[in-house]
């Protein structure tokens, strides 16, 4: 929970500085607001019951549902843009894996009310900052469209079948081109010319500029294509404006999220050391998030961080912090007449701004040391009868084993300095 | 949720300047984990179901019985002491009152694996950080043990009718002394003798040394109430060598809390300008928490903060936010040509730590201005093409509509010391 908390905490701080604010909704729903809003396997784990007034209820299964009712319910109040940030636990009774479980917790960020091309480039700023924010350098951000894939499919006819082409494009990655043929073929009609037309399309390489420039003849005089074309030269036009490394985005053609609801620009955000583990930030834009619930038009885009990925990378990348304490500063209960010294001196720590841990008992000072040492203080303020009187302590760093003699005469400056000295 | 967050980062804040740690427990248990563990009421009001699997589980109503269960489970991995700190949601099927909901938040802490002084002592010091982090000056932290009351009732020959009696008690500033003798004589059989004998403790007023002094004599030659007594001594003791001042604790023999399980020091904290509100910070020492499940002795002293109270109770004293925004700094999309200046200043000014947000569309400034003012940003960075072509901008301060043009020529020092001073 310490790395946990240190990461959400980070996502908040990010989140903030765009001005996006902080929702909550309950994690009871009513059943049919959860019910049938995202496919059949969303509705096969959905966790439901009666509640003591009869009424049938379900747990959320994830916080874009929630946000589209909240939306429909509460536009009128709150005006758009409306940005928001939601951090919260969602349920789905699956079959738990390695970093998936039947609890967990989604922390996404949206901006309700705007088709504006502001609001997806600056989608893209927040998924930088964050990876920044948590220290990863070695990352990429990978962007597409999926107007410029449904000008294609206009274009060759395929538009009606664009929900299975995607899904079968999505796996790209996974099984190869050719299997990802077969699958439009058997799953949406498409014929093997058709197929290789959105194969090459998807396959697409080179800096985004090239891709740009080879992607301009595929797309010629087809509007849909054409727009998403110039969408994207605006986005990534933003993204560089704003300060972004070059090497930090990716147009790639063949990210497509097979989520039905995208309309626009997608998002998907891969650690270039850990590809295996899948995007950690993912999201895009649609067109009409609350049509399930009222008749006002809401567009929006929003994505989500992917907290379990990312805590399982930062370990293995060797990020995460190994204490098991949040105070920094050891004092052991030496003297056992002596408690309201050790209070005091706490106290004087404390409000210089460290945190301060006193032992509760006065056991023998080498299995008080112990202790501070597993759970990963950082030094041990201690002191004796004799250094008391003295107004005195030693100050020990537990990593090294060395110590120094300071005063506790107050302000205990030189103490408090040696202190900020030793902690991170 | 603007204040909500900011309440529950001042907690854990104190909480984690004591060494304690987070923890997160499922909110789903299995329903006999919780089924029976807190009387008859929270039975009544557990969510419970049937999961995918065919295994009967339920929505925690709290985060001590939880905690108990962890507890057993992991207390030999973690070792003792352990202090943890617990944010997070309880459900119970209730009928709902003002403040009163049947998903809500607990904001717990707890020290587990000892009976030392110098835990109860620090319960009482978290208590009075929080209050005063909170920004609160008027409160009154209210201390009693139970030993004194359970030792009085030996000396009466009541003990074995303690529950009883201590849930009359603990209606006494409710319903006044003379309903309280009556429930004690019809629920504990307490004769008027013995009620007046009780009613005279739980009646002591002075100040904390007066108290100690009347209540001597009333537990005099009696084991368990001189040691009850002692260790209040104690307590106010070490609570005022950490430097808390006097008029700030209040040792009060009535309060008893009605909960089974506590057996020592009990803490409940009022705001001394809104006392009807009730305690907003509660907590007790407990003998056995884990002995349901485990039987390894784990006692343990915890509290808990009442987020909904005091959240209601800041608004009430004027203590709360009333911002919509999290970010202080908004910046008009003036100018429909100028998206990527507008980028470029939003970055500035967010490197050097002010949250900023960017209007999302080009629509009228005065449209742009309203929006802004609704929701509480603090300043406008207004710059139209004819600004940006001079490398200057208009901040304006929306409160007092005053402006000033300063440069925004890199690093534009200037703008973001003014902006440093007006903003919070």
């Amino acid at each position: 929970m310490i790395p946990r908390e240190r990461l959400i905490d980070i996502a908040r701080q990010v989140y903030r500085s765009y001005g996006f604010t902080p929702i909550d909704t309950p994690a009871l729903e009513y059943r049919e607001i959860l019910e049938g809003k995202a496919g059949e396997e969303s509705n096969k784990q959905l966790y439901r019951f009666e509640d003591h007034g009869g009424r049938e209820v379900a747990l959320r299964f994830d916080l874009t549902v929630p946000l589209a009712r909240f939306m429909a319910q509460h536009a009128g109040n709150l005006g758009t843009p409306f940005k928001r940030y939601h951090v919260a636990t969602v349920w789905r009774g699956e079959n738990t894996q390695r970093g998936r479980y039947r609890e967990f917790m989604q922390c996404d960020f949206d901006t309700i009310g705007t088709r504006s091309v502001a609001a997806d480039i600056e989608t893209g700023l927040v998924i930088h900052d964050l990876m920044q924010a948590l220290g990863l350098t070695d990352f990429t951000i990978h962007l597409n469209n999926r107007q410029v894939l449904n000008g294609l499919l206009e274009k060759l006819g395929l538009a009606g079948q664009a929900l299975p082409i995607l899904r079968a494009l999505d796996k790209l990655a996974k099984i190869g081109p050719e299997k990802v043929a077969a699958e439009m073929a058997s799953q949406a009609g498409a014929s093997p010319d058709q197929a290789h037309a959105v194969l090459r399309l998807a396959g697409l390489v080179g800096t985004n500029s090239e891709i740009l420039d080879r992607l301009s003849p595929l797309v010629d005089g087809q509007e849909t294509g054409q727009a998403g074309l110039d969408r994207l030269r605006e986005i990534l036009a933003g993204l560089q404006a704003a300060g972004i490394a070059e090497k930090h985005i990716r147009l790639d053609l063949s990210i497509a999220r097979g989520l039905d609801y995208y309309t626009g620009v997608i998002y998907e955000t891969f650690l270039d050391q850990l590809p295996e583990i899948g995007s950690v930030c993912s999201g895009g834009r649609y067109d009409n998030l609350a049509q399930l619930y009222t008749r006002q038009e809401l567009p929006g885009i929003g994505a989500s961080l992917g907290l379990d990925r990312l805590l399982a990378a930062l370990e293995e990348l060797g990020g995460l912090e190994r204490t098991q304490t949040t105070a920094p500063v050891f004092i052991p209960f030496f003297d056992k007449h002596r408690l309201s010294d050790y209070l005091q001196i706490a106290a004087l720590v404390r409000k210089a701004g460290y945190g301060a841990e006193i032992y509760p008992d006065p056991k023998k000072l080498g299995q008080q040391l112990k202790y501070a040492g597993q759970r990963g203080f950082q030094v041990a303020l201690i002191a004796g009868s004799n250094e008391l009187d003295a107004q005195q302590c030693q100050l020990k760093e537990l990593a090294t084993g060395e110590s120094q003699v300071l005063s506790l005469m107050p302000p205990a400056a030189e103490l408090l300095a040696a202190i900020e000295q030793l902690v991170d």
